[in-house]
């Protein structure tokens, strides 16, 4: 028998905790044991499990100190008390799996070396991309792969938001409340349509990617609170749809990285990523390039990604991620971008179309630098993104 | 130092032969010890390796006895003989790595078995879609999944004459011949555009995905010749796409297999998936859907998969298929599906629209057995394909 605990009894945690407990002969046939959630730290220990069973504490040192747990699933929100909770369970040498997008991103060399000096590994494959299995894959890639290119929808609720927008043809703050009445999006919608979550994810997977760290400060980041139902139907009309994509590229070991919104044809492989699925492209030595598409969230989606982590480690199969690439931030971005701004607004730079609509002027720049194109915008009420055509 | 021996020197095996020597630090970064291809099978021993190695063999016999030799990667074509080279590998307790589709489709659970009877592992990524890392990707996944359903696009010959004739408006001939000259299609395009080639990767893939052995007798199977560009543009109007799909479903025990030419509508999560591009897609217990897409073959692409699959067993983290579900082939199949016979063929069923254009009467029948259909068809000059909308 395999003890393990988790770190948190929410959403994710139930999902995982569910397959457990379905998987128990499966899980077992490969591992040669059983695996059991011995433990749950919870701040309000009242109450049992779903199949009855008393487990909840309030102290982590009887995880730490129980010397039969030689996994946690940390699946907490708050990112300062996750790090001591990671940072302990691995000086007591014991494994950690991850869902914790903002920890793994924060402190990525940190908690990898820590892990690496005690012997134990590391695993994080439900930080990014829900149910699809990207992260263990993308360090396997790269064993054989110079990944010099990424990008991807992964954030499901923007991704949502814009779904909804494009095919219902309503306005961005009432599909906001929608999604916020059947819980699709928090109450607080920040970190999901400004893009840090999406910024987070794309820090991890940079970083694998390039073997070299990519923090949070590095990239770039744009929302997508200011768009209209103006931007969504100009760009529909021309069979166009927008994304909120992550994107870097490393060349000659300086890297640009940014999150924002993006213009696609309907050739694209990730045009037809909508609702709350996420996709990641990555661009390989090998291959032109590899896109992986699944659930960006959820309950059991989520929860299998956590579960598949657990049995890599316990069979022994993680692999370690090195970051030993010297590479450096450069951001320089030039592309041509779709610039929508009030009619009167007088925009200096060379365009290659332009029209009036309503209220508003909609341009097509040149290629134009990003940091360039925003000291431009001095009105508040415009919006941006790029043409990925 | 691990030696390890090729069967077979064609494009796939110089991918391979390439990538082991560009990545030669990586592969011994990962298993301690550098990876050399002591030995290559090939009729003709004449000349040396692309780097001036005097390595090559005619007689199988002097890989099996060389007990350096732990791993041998199969890539020949010969159904027979590659089928004896694999035993007499496993029975001289040799790992096996094969790109053989045809071998492994045939004989299934007889080579897996051998492997585990001999201690060995037995991995075959590149035999299914190419570059893209779905075999081992789909052997964890039901670890934790019942995976009761797949559908891909697992040709890229056929993907390619589809998506020309589509873009290019021009004849199936036309493009068969121009793909010919162009070296993307084989003088004898039989297994492509016949659906033999999607049908042995189905076979393989909804063994692992359903734990029992779908055989290739087992599975329904048209091609694409017929098709004419009258198919084409009709289609396009309506901005659909046809494309030679494989799909498999299991229920209660029961599963249904087949390979034929599939109507997407713009939507579809494989509408995109053009070219000589591969995709697959699985439907799991824990998530809707996983997609995975990416280069269906090449040099590098397909050497990308092999390279994967040799580090992975040399790392020991090869995992073994389960074939102990009983499940028995059904296919019944029962769809609409588009229909387009000589302006004079008489079809009884019933339609829900038909359509005179040209030469040609047009129809989409009613929900309709797949058998039914076939023998209703008695006219020369058809072309049939299942809507999936």
């Amino acid at each position: 028998m395999i003890n393990i605990a988790f770190l948190g009894y929410g959403t994710v945690a139930h999902g995982a905790y569910n397959i457990i407990n379905k998987k128990k002969s499966e899980i077992k046939a490969i591992l040669g044991e059983e695996v059991v959630v011995k433990k749950i730290l919870k701040r309000n220990t009242n109450g049992v499990t779903e199949d009855g069973r008393d487990i909840f504490t309030s102290d982590y040192n009887e995880i730490l100190e129980d010397g039969e747990i030689s996994l946690v699933v940390e699946m907490t929100g708050d990112l300062k008390a996750s790090y001591e909770y990671i940072s302990q369970a691995f000086k007591h040498k014991k494994h950690v799996v991850s869902a914790n997008k903002a920890v793994v991103s924060e402190y990525f060399n940190e908690l990898h070396s820590l892990a690496y000096e005690n012997g134990v590994s590391f695993l994080y494959e439900a930080a990014v991309g829900g149910s699809i299995p990207i992260v263990t894959p993308l360090m396997n890639q790269v064993i054989l792969n110079k990944v010099n290119r990424i990008r991807g929808i992964l954030n499901g609720t923007s991704n949502y938001l814009l779904s909804r927008m494009y095919d219902d043809g309503i306005s961005y703050l009432d599909v906001l409340k929608d999604a916020q009445d059947l819980g699709y999006a928090e109450s607080d919608p920040y970190d999901d349509v400004e893009g840090v979550d999406t910024l987070r994810k794309l820090a991890i997977l940079s970083t694998i990617a390039f073997k070299g760290v990519v923090k949070n400060q590095d990239i770039l980041r744009f929302g997508i609170s200011n768009i209209k139902d103006v931007d969504i139907k100009y760009l529909k009309n021309k069979n166009l749809k927008i994304k909120l994509m992550a994107k870097s590229v490393l060349k000659e070991n300086k890297f640009s990285a940014v999150v924002e919104p993006v213009i696609l044809n309907s050739n694209d492989k990730l045009y037809n990523i909508d609702g709350a699925d996420n996709s990641v492209e990555i661009f390989g030595e090998n291959y032109s390039s590899l896109v992986f598409a699944g659930e960006g969230a959820g309950s059991l989606p989520t929860g299998n990604a956590i579960v598949t982590d657990i049995v890599d480690i316990l069979r022994g199969v993680a692999l370690k991620v090195q970051t030993t690439e010297k590479i450096v931030c450069k951001n320089q971005i030039e592309s041509e971008y779709y610039v929508r701004v009030p009619k009167d607004f007088k925009f200096n730079e060379k365009v290659s179309s332009e029209e009036l609509i309503g209220e508003y002027k909609i341009l097509r720049t040149e290629k134009i630098d990003r940091n360039n194109l925003l000291n431009i915008l001095s009105c508040e009420d415009y919006f941006i993104a790029r043409y990925e055509i």
